[in-house]
């Protein structure tokens, strides 16, 4: 979730009023421009500073990390790496549905095009792939990997991603029937277990899981 | 798979030769402007042949069907209807297995770029998106349902279409590691087990499947 805009965080160190927002937009707008030009990997919060003309040591004030600069350049609603650290963090057992039920919360109330447009754009455009890839490796599939601790956990993550990346697509993108209109309890009841089943085994070959 | 034009089928009255291959491909051309212009529903054989100069009887001798026409039209190595019917025409237990291994043989050989191609332009133009709704919704999920005998047929149907086409996205769209190098006998050791739990229930929630 790209929250990093909202009143709950000026308890940080986070200054205020309309400088503030024309300062954060600003910083945006040149990590736009540092990701395309450089990658995720390569891009730095240095230089996206010195193009914003901001102090490098203000813009954690205005996003947390290079990560949350990166999905608040795409200007996608949610943050993938967010949801899925956060649904690690709880029940081993719930991963799976915290995951989906987050996705569908975020995609449902929020500008979903978005979502859409990105899927779109990386598979239109190598350089485009190749960020969104480094991202996707490096702060949601390294940090699952990590936490799952399994030997094949990048894998499972990928195949996790596979099952909700394919969810955005016939449910929003191309909204074939009836899972477009299907309930997000329906949908959650649907592909959380797969999604568990992917990061965790278990269920589907009958066995515990990892 | 667009075997149409492949010489096994000349034995049921295909014509031989260059006109031959110069008239299928007037018919797959009027046919792309048919669907463009009318959408999968309401496109015409028979206005197809008419564009095309070419008897409209005879368009079942290069073309079996207007699923057929619609994937030669569209220029993909791969239709959906036909794995999926294949599929389901064999062992209930290894439908899932089967359309994984099937999708996944026709990919690796293919020029898999088209298949990736189309779910990019389904996602960024609404009339595609609605062509290949239409298309899926008919060819696919209803002989699916239909196939499958159970009241929830065409839900499961999207179900397992959201993890093939996301499986499509990230590891030919995207190409993210592992899952983008992963041997085509693991991806179906993963997938498949989903796919048969989308379309036939059991093992993921312990049952035994519809």
């Amino acid at each position: 979730m790209s929250s990093e805009g909202s009143p709950e965080r000026r308890g940080r160190g986070r200054p205020r009023g309309s400088d503030s927002s024309d300062t954060r937009e600003r910083i945006r707008r040149a990590a736009a421009k540092e990701f395309a030009a450089h990658g995720y990997e390569n891009a730095s919060i240095r230089s996206i500073a010195r193009a914003a003309n901001v102090d490098p040591a203000l813009v954690p004030r205005y996003f947390e990390d290079k990560a949350a600069l990166f999905t608040a350049a795409l200007d996608v609603p949610v943050r993938p790496d967010r949801i899925v650290q956060l649904a690690l963090a709880g029940p081993r057992e719930q991963v799976g549905e915290t995951i989906v039920r987050s996705l569908l919360e975020a995609l449902e109330r929020g500008p979903r095009d978005r979502i859409v447009g990105l899927i779109r754009t990386a598979l239109g455009h190598e350089f485009a792939a190749t960020i969104l890839r480094q991202f996707i490796l490096r702060e949601v599939l390294g940090r699952v990997a990590a936490q799952l601790a399994v030997p094949d956990g990048e894998l499972r993550a990928t195949l996790a991603a596979s099952q909700l990346v394919g969810l955005v697509v016939i449910r929003y993108g191309i909204r074939a029937e009836p899972l477009a209109s299907a309930s997000p309890d329906e949908v959650v009841r649907r592909i959380g277990p797969v999604v568990q089943h992917h990061l965790l085994g278990g269920d589907l070959s009958g066995g515990q899981g990892v």
